[in-house]
């Protein structure tokens, strides 16, 4: 077991299964693509331990609460780990997150997307650890979101080819 | 010919001329920005043969159908082939595709981004094949793009400097 | 004092303080994050000498003019250099611009991003120079940004280690 997994063991924290596809829905590319030493990890949302998509769904500010897309953020994090897990196989091959764009749908005059992406962003210092996990970071106000979702993050991390 | 060239002759697609700017606005960027094997393109929108802009304009859900803007964004790739075209001289330098970051300005509650960006993913897939066509992707909701086109992409390749 | 920095005197141009976090807010990322050759920068807004975030707040095209907007994204600019000059020690250990995300508070209808973040695009190609400063570039629009600011530009750098 790598330390990452070890780390979430410890808290209780369960990696969720690949995102159920809704019925009619094409997403032609992988949820992280390698090139060299990038993994570059598309779009991800909030998922439940089945897989399914989770909600609350709508516009955070108006829908959504900031402490519950704060979880969001987290099962955010959690389902970008587990897509690393699976191409990766060992995420201790992490050396270094490199970026993190966290994008919040957001209820008009909504500004607090910072206190939402940080569900994210404590998740995976706590489990990468203060030098692996340090990353780059925006968290801003979108228009929409597929499906609906209240929060998507894509980033990038290094790791060992 | 190079092979990409090859297979958007075989489909009887057309490369655009560059982005006619129009009067008095001022781009003080190149569409593609060489730094060692990466190529970083700068957002693109959907144009015509002549390299003006394409509509139909405004937001995806009101004013322009999901099947429009798939198309725009499928003319959006044509612009960006065509960019790469000009700044690496022949296409098969790319070696891999990276990230594409598409952008859908969106009618309010419009949450079908995936499906207008998918017009862009296809065409990737197509005419560089499976492997090098491969790329991460988010696909997510703008209040607004400029000179209010309806889809805009920028994107990362890696080449063979 | 770097190359950077003598063209900043010249220009009479001054490097704000780094951010005054507002009471309560968190945020759990470096300004600049370092991997490898690449410094990518953390979303900026715009900052008075002492680190105070600068307004006018709210949506460009309704609370904000686009020479109020152009001026914010210059002052963005000057945050970014200030915080690259932070992390690197010497600004002339950067060897080019990789790429510019600009991101506009817009308001409805609001379509002149591109003339809003050439504020950014101009000092950097001033005082960076037109090869190291050279950038890959989008400008859109959001439709919320923390804190009500009325622009956010992230980035990315590469530099000597």
């Amino acid at each position: 077991m790598s330390k990452v997994e070890e780390r979430l063991a410890e808290r209780g924290l369960v990696l969720p299964a690949p995102l159920k596809i809704p019925e009619g829905m094409v997403l032609p590319f992988p949820e992280v693509n390698l090139r060299g030493d990038r993994a570059v990890i598309s779009g991800q949302g909030p998922l439940n331990a089945d897989g399914t998509l989770s909600g609350p769904f709508g516009k955070v500010g108006a829908d959504v609460t900031v402490e519950e897309a704060n979880k969001l953020a987290e099962m955010t994090g959690l389902a970008m780990i587990a897509a690393l897990k699976r191409t990766l196989g060992d995420l201790d091959r992490i050396t270094g997150w490199v970026r993190v764009f966290g994008m919040v749908n957001s209820a008009l005059g909504f500004s607090q997307q910072p206190a939402v992406i940080n569900g994210f962003s404590h998740l995976i210092l706590d489990v990468f650890g203060p030098e692996i996990g340090q990353h780059a970071r925006s968290a801003v106000g979108m228009a929409a979101l597929p499906m609906q979702m209240a929060v998507e993050i894509e980033g990038e991390v290094q790791f060992t080819p």
